[in-house]
């Protein structure tokens, strides 16, 4: 005999074994860093969800030094491909993701910072400016350079985050580097903007006839070699 | 009438549903930096997931330069926290994950990347050598602080990932920059095995009493501000 109740158990303890981890662990099984993609745009929500989950990411003390660029032009990618060592994934990608992080951590950016917060706290702008002080006396006296690198660390953060977002919707991602930052910068007028480009994320998807990468299993130090546990 | 085929699509639309990207999202809005924690242990199973997650998560060319330290001795946390500016959170915590870069990609790091390649995708190693030959050509001439910064960097992706899968187990989680690396390298031995502190994850349950930002709703800069579309 069909009895509900227990289904509805069931199918609750589905419910909750999906909505774990498990699903997480497999998205990441699932990705891989896509050499060839086929062209295909993305879902527009699937692009929405991801930017809000990478949005979300976490940021020491909140600030989140950096902006993401999207570009989906493909005039723009063409023109973006050369200085990325002219990889097929930069123009058969839907969208690329351009991290780029502060190249400061300027009092104009801490005041907006501190405002948001005020803001989205419901506190008053004096309350915000006490409980945000030490940070400011922490970061505004740094060398650039100190701030800049601090930023882009930061910035690792959120791309992190976005490659696991982008798993989680079976969306293909690249995660590159290889790419020449200042040429980039000057192409997208970032250094005006105060911005650095640090990392890119092509989002499409795969090419499984033509990247040789799509049939490969994923190599990863095991357990035992990346954990030290210390007693 | 109960129809039970119909339960069971809903069940599997509920499902998939909720394997979707809402939980990473969900996930993402529950946590915080937690400052004040129970120290209420873990469930391991828990633990072994969040390990899992992280050892899956994206690194370029694959190599995950950096070690992942689990402290759960409560001794060591007591050394611990004085090179940690004595933050409550290290001895409050269940577990401490250190998250530490390779001082450098050495001949001998870069050789056992190239065997655990060759294991994993079954080639041999001499084909791993051949597919590898760019990336060891391009990581080992380079001077050592490059080589770590750049590892410093690929750790900050696996930080990102750990953050997640923390949220996503309901364990909170503190991502901490605040202690003094060479402090901590020293007490740990860190040095001797190549290896730099970057960043602290501390694993526990948040201590809703005591911590004043278990309450406080979480500041996030606003897509508009966030993200920069380009035509």
């Amino acid at each position: 005999m069909f009895h509900e109740p227990n289904t509805v158990r069931n199918c609750i303890y589905v419910i909750n074994y999906k909505s774990h981890i498990m699903s997480l662990i497999e998205a990441l099984k699932w990705r891989y860093a896509t050499k060839r993609m086929n062209g295909q745009k993305i879902d527009p929500v699937k692009l929405d969800n991801i930017l809000e989950a990478t949005r979300l990411s976490a940021s020491s003390i909140g600030i989140q030094p950096y902006s993401i660029i999207v570009v989906e032009n493909e005039e723009l990618k063409k023109k973006i491909q050369p200085v990325a060592y002219n990889q097929p994934q930069i123009v058969e990608a839907s969208h690329l993701l351009i991290f780029a992080a502060w190249d400061n951590i300027t009092p104009e950016r801490f005041d907006e910072f501190v405002k948001d917060l005020a803001e989205q706290r419901g506190t008053s702008e004096a309350d915000a400016i006490t409980q945000t002080a030490r940070y400011r006396e922490m970061l505004l006296p740094r060398a650039q350079e100190v701030n800049h690198q601090w930023a882009a660390r930061q910035t690792y953060i959120a791309f992190g985050t976005a490659i696991a977002a982008a798993a989680f919707e079976k969306v293909d991602a690249t995660p590159m580097e290889g790419f020449n930052p200042e040429g980039l910068d000057e192409l997208l007028g970032l250094k005006e903007k105060g911005l650095r480009s640090v990392t890119i994320l092509a989002l499409g998807h795969r090419d499984e006839t033509n990247d040789p990468l799509a049939s490969k299993s994923k190599v990863r130090r095991t357990k035992e070699k990346l954990f030290l546990e210390l007693a």
